[in-house]
């Protein structure tokens, strides 16, 4: 079977894809203002969450910078913990936009330690927001967030957190973990293609909208808050990626989310037996291994590129490579969304084929 | 027959809709860059450019965010010139990012004057760039762009197009018209469903881009500059809707642009010739109304929220309204892309059953 294992976007079912081929209908009457309510409604179930949720029509990244131009003004201390490559895009946006921001960076394939988040705390009390990727795609790491949460809401820090690859398919209780500011994107675990992300912010993130002075326009939230209460967007939403997310959550939900987060839990440990087992080295230190992507590195002879070509081309598997410092010297296994035991370990047993072919020796 | 209307999003054709329904790919493989590169030299195509042109995952205004924050810095002097509400939006997105804007505003129904523009552009020598929106679908009036363009690049200065809902249904010459920027999106004429926003930049506004000091991550053009010639796109693409495109850009050009422009013309003629037979009042100067959506004076008794239900529950035709201050005053007939006669005339004829309960009295 033909399948796309990496990080995003993810399979669909293909009840989402039939929903992604409805005929457009208007953006601003009754029939999208009760999609995004439900929309709106069964995301916010998701993120656990009472706090307002905004949909925007953007990557990923388009959230993080909403989050950013949002809640900080130029001069602002930020600091922004980085533990791989989203970590260091959040805290460039912050950057660009002119806030001054201290990073807090951890070695590749390592989680952010909470003792030294403390310490950066402590040393700089003019720190007034902290920017945190849960899941690193790019070293298939989950930061302890309840943990850091805990340290840096007691400090009456904001918390902005980029839950992009981890919300909908790992426990993230955002009202009981405190996170001021969280983010997500539908091409994740939502299981629909990409198109939309997803932002919630909680009283102390209203507060701080109406003080920030980082210039936005499309991504500004106090436009996109006044458009729902009409159950509107200020912009032109895309609506197919809509009509795919009213299937998909319903799908999340039906399943239910312990029984999702259950499943990734499995996936993963499935994931990474399996690489262990071929004699492969996981780049992760594996208390903190990542539940939605494993990184295994790319070591005893294995090339990489060789190694995707032929598990592209002889087994029609796609797996991704390593961004960054790490091309080449990782790849990386998506288990993400709408993905079961059985596509995994059909995974392992290609690449159980495809090493030896791609250098590896042991 | 189920009809939307409104200008934008407009209908698709059922084969662009069943090419939203495909299944994920990778964004960074070679499949998806096959397919980006296609959409670009096809949307190429339709701007009759051989400018740079980017694809962008958002709504029509994230394009002229992108036009704005990537051409301009803090402090550039600006002449926005509006005739109406898209107009207004263009030009405060340059202020928002600290332009110094001069707003030329001509009255709701008119379009713009040229030789207003040259006044304008000969008191303030200062004046780096210019915006103007081609198409201003809050009104149903074209701009005479060639004129515009024209006056305004006889003077050197950065000429910024907002040609949302135009390109790809009228006659829209980039690099004939001396267009620095052009910028489009997939929800108008192109029959595609909302999320892809297009922009194209001539050499003169390359090299705005390299001193340009507004802020900006997301729509940073320099990163999907530096995307594309990897044939990828910096943050992860609606990769539905590119699918989506792929099928409707061949669909236009096999029309042939001539064709497509000529059957536009004789929707927008048909739809106001209709309009008066039955009585009613055109908003626009019909010299410069446009051929993508035709706006109607909701005088003479017209209840307009009562005659938007009626056609919508008795005739299943939703039609739009007008925004800010002519909201009540008018209603619009959106007729750009995949829309044909018989519609047109389904739809005068569903009005003028539906008039007279709506309080229409001549």
């Amino acid at each position: 079977m033909k399948q796309l294992r990496i990080p995003g976007p993810t399979p669909c079912p293909p009840e989402v894809l039939q929903a992604m081929s409805r005929q457009m209908i208007n953006h601003r009457g009754e029939e999208f203002r009760n999609i995004l309510a439900d929309v709106t409604a069964k995301t916010k179930q998701v993120f656990q969450t009472k706090n307002e949720l905004l949909i925007l029509t953007s990557a990923g990244t388009g959230g993080l910078e909403a989050a950013v131009v949002n809640h900080l003004s130029p001069g602002d201390k930020v600091l922004g913990v980085s533990i791989g490559l989203f970590g260091d895009r959040f805290a460039n946006i912050a950057k660009i936009y002119g806030a001054d921001v201290t990073l807090l960076k951890f070695e590749m394939g390592k989680a952010a330690d909470p003792d030294m988040v403390k310490k950066a705390l402590d040393a700089d009390p003019k720190i007034r927001a902290v920017l945190v990727t849960h899941n690193e795609t790019s070293t298939g790491i989950t930061n302890d967030l309840a943990a850091l949460a805990k340290v840096i809401k007691s400090y009456d820090k904001l918390l902005m957190v980029d839950a992009v690859s981890s919300m909908s398919s790992v426990n993230v209780p955002v009202d009981a973990w405190k996170l001021d500011v969280a983010v997500s994107a539908s091409q994740k675990g939502w299981m629909v293609p990409p198109g939309l992300a997803f932002i919630s912010m909680s009283e102390a993130a209203v507060k701080a909208q109406a003080v920030s002075k980082m210039p936005k326009f499309y991504f500004d939230l106090a436009k996109a808050r006044k458009s729902a209460e009409l159950r509107e967007t200020p912009w032109t939403p895309a609506i197919s990626v809509f009509f795919g997310m009213q299937v998909a959550l319903d799908m999340l939900l039906k399943e239910g989310l312990q029984n999702v987060y259950a499943r990734h839990i499995a996936l993963a440990k499935t994931t990474r037996e399996g690489m262990k087992s071929l004699g492969l080295d996981l780049l992760a230190d594996e208390k903190y291994a990542s539940n939605t992507v494993t990184a295994v590195r790319a070591n005893h002879g294995i090339d990489y590129k060789k190694l995707s070509k032929i598990m592209r081309e002889e087994f029609d598997i796609t797996i991704a490579g390593g961004q960054g410092e790490l091309e080449g010297k990782i790849f990386r296994i998506g288990h993400m969304g709408w993905a079961f035991e059985p596509e995994i370990k059909e995974c392992i047993a290609a690449l159980k084929l495809a090493l030896p072919k791609a250098g590896y020796v042991k």
